[in-house]
């Protein structure tokens, strides 16, 4: 890192805001010697379920865990082999992983533009009789209309496919003032550390207020388990969050919206800077600023331009989930329909956008937006 | 807990017992602001191989990951979607879990009654063209007799298929002198808190001196990924150690040997004091009496004696995969001919064995052991 370089991120000093209470935290679990399916996942569980809005919180390892167990649990009632999963193509392949270990099917449907989230007409459209879950992503921080497409749905007779709500980066996040994973029948979090909420390690978590589904995926991450050592439920693994990550996440949980609001504050004064050439996308009014991702024309100059004046910028994500090299030979559907997301996935580029980042920083990554419109 | 009670385990006291240096490292890890991929896992990676002898590590979620992984990794050379995968059915269904969740068929052998293992005789017997792999589980910190497979397999002219020792119950047991897990193909590695190197969460590893085998498992741990977020490689999914766990089981490594040493003189004391009714399971020179598993007849009047007396039991593994209630409908292989295994299962009993058990608690197991042999 360059002196006075603007990081991606900066973990550390998230470290430093809350290492007190962190370390307090940590050594108290260590020193308990009750490392697993203990006391403070309990605690965490509780919490994060309040605070989301629904009635029951499944701790797991991490978010791609999370959608594959929630995909199980969500199609297992029919023989769902085979059927397919309605998604967009532009989120990092984590849904599409999630669907081929449960031998399903993606079917990609395009996105909107501003927004960079699948398009509620295109959803409804890819819906028929082979459709057995719809994962509506809620990507960089922005959210999809859930509600439109529990209407659609309802309109077109097939109220009765699940949705599950990938939250991974949308903790906190809003759609009409209520909560995003709220609204489907199953929500997945991803709490990798750069998340608006993150853990400093892997976890994740399974989030519903249909106890039955709640059920299953609470034996589906334990191998199954009915009991222990006594397999129920086939499909099952081993998934399970540390205690220790746990008592971290409800060490940083209260601080969330705070935290959220610092990230849109920083995302808001990124789009002023930017009007003309730089178009940054736009996630909605209830959107949490995971990401502050921009869409330009001449994205390599852009990149080099930025890295000349310190700031490091990422892209999210640079491949189409039909377009990686390794899955060519899956199956998946709709690949040939996603114009938008084409369009778009080259132009596609992230500035540094967290709660830590000094005013400072900011002011330098407007200054240099600034400089590059003016130019 | 009564107390005078003898606990099944008690991790509170390997923590008592480390916690300077684990809270030293703890900190030092947490402070450093990078948790996943960074430089604890490197240097636990590089110490856990060479203490294993293998060339390379790569550290993921936890045990059954390393399986699935690995068996996954061993068998992609071929289509080997519903080739057979020969694994013993007394093992708590962790291989059983990873052969279903990569299409394959786990093919049971019947075991040896004096060991619990699986019988070298059965392995070869059920080795044919469907066979894609054999997972050799080295139980109990027992260990199998690879190079007797290995030669099997050389006479049938059948070299070819891949050997992947479980060592999840086996950290430091030797085969000859030298350590399980450098025999096979692959060895997986789980780091459960009650193991014999256990981390103070979830954790696991896949060992190979194959780099082919290597790149492979390295790549499918994270989403199949060449480089971040480029997929070139099918099948894989995210399974990660946390940082924090690398650097606690980096602190516990280098005293294994000697942990292992305190476990075998428990179990010898165990195994004086009961010679008649109560058979104590024998896992062969190098095992490392990961737990102390006797077969009795009556084992339930024979844990309701210990419990009277204070003293914790439990069963490792009360059910057989292939008679899982959850697993009935699954494809699986062999299951008719368990005979030993059958008539095993109903017997086993395992006592505390750890090396933080004191001389008294010691003591107090064996007198209750030669109390029930003198009944």
């Amino acid at each position: 890192m360059k002196p006075n370089a603007v990081p991606m991120n900066d973990l550390s000093r998230l470290y430093e805001r809350y290492k007190v209470k962190v370390e307090l935290e940590v050594t108290r679990t260590l020193r308990s010697g009750w490392w697993l399916n203990g006391a403070a996942g309990k605690r965490f569980a509780a919490n994060f379920a309040a605070f989301a809005g629904a009635s029951d919180c499944v701790l797991v390892a991490n978010g791609t865990d999370a959608l594959e167990l929630a995909l199980r649990a969500a199609t297992r009632l029919d023989d769902a082999h085979g059927g397919e999963v309605i998604i967009a193509a532009n989120a990092g392949g984590y849904a599409s992983c999630a669907c081929w270990h449960n031998g399903l099917i993606p079917h990609y449907v395009d996105i909107e533009a501003a927004s960079q989230l699948a398009s509620v007409q295109s959803v409804l459209d890819a819906v028929s009789s082979n459709t057995v879950a719809i994962v509506v992503t809620h990507l960089y921080g922005g959210v999809v209309d859930v509600r439109a497409i529990q209407a659609g749905l309802v309109r077109a007779g097939r109220s009765h496919i699940p949705i599950i709500e990938d939250c991974a980066q949308a903790h906190g996040a809003r759609i009409g003032g209520k909560m995003a994973g709220s609204f489907g029948d199953i929500a997945t979090f991803s709490f990798y550390p750069t998340k608006n909420l993150g853990a400093m390690g892997d976890g994740g978590a399974v989030l519903t207020s249909n106890p039955k589904v709640a059920d299953d995926v609470r034996r589906l991450h334990q191998y199954g388990w009915d009991s222990k050592y006594h397999v129920g439920l086939p499909g099952g693994r081993n998934s399970r969050m540390d205690e220790i990550q746990a008592a971290i996440l409800d060490v940083l949980l209260p601080d969330l919206d705070h935290r959220n609001e610092q990230r849109r504050a920083i995302l808001t004064r990124f789009k002023s800077a930017a009007r003309r050439r730089l178009k940054f996308v736009d996630g909605g009014d209830g959107a949490v600023a995971h990401l502050a991702v921009l869409l330009c024309d001449d994205r390599d100059a852009f990149r080099t331009f930025m890295k000349d004046r310190g700031i490091d910028t990422d892209i999210h994500y640079p491949v189409l989930d039909c377009d990686q090299a390794g899955w060519k030979g899956l199956p998946m559907k709709g690949d040939q329909d996603l114009g938008i997301s084409r369009a778009s996935i080259g132009r596609l580029c992230s500035v540094p956008c967290y709660p830590e980042m000094t005013d400072e920083e900011v002011t330098r990554v407007c200054q240099a937006l600034g400089d590059w419109e003016a130019m």
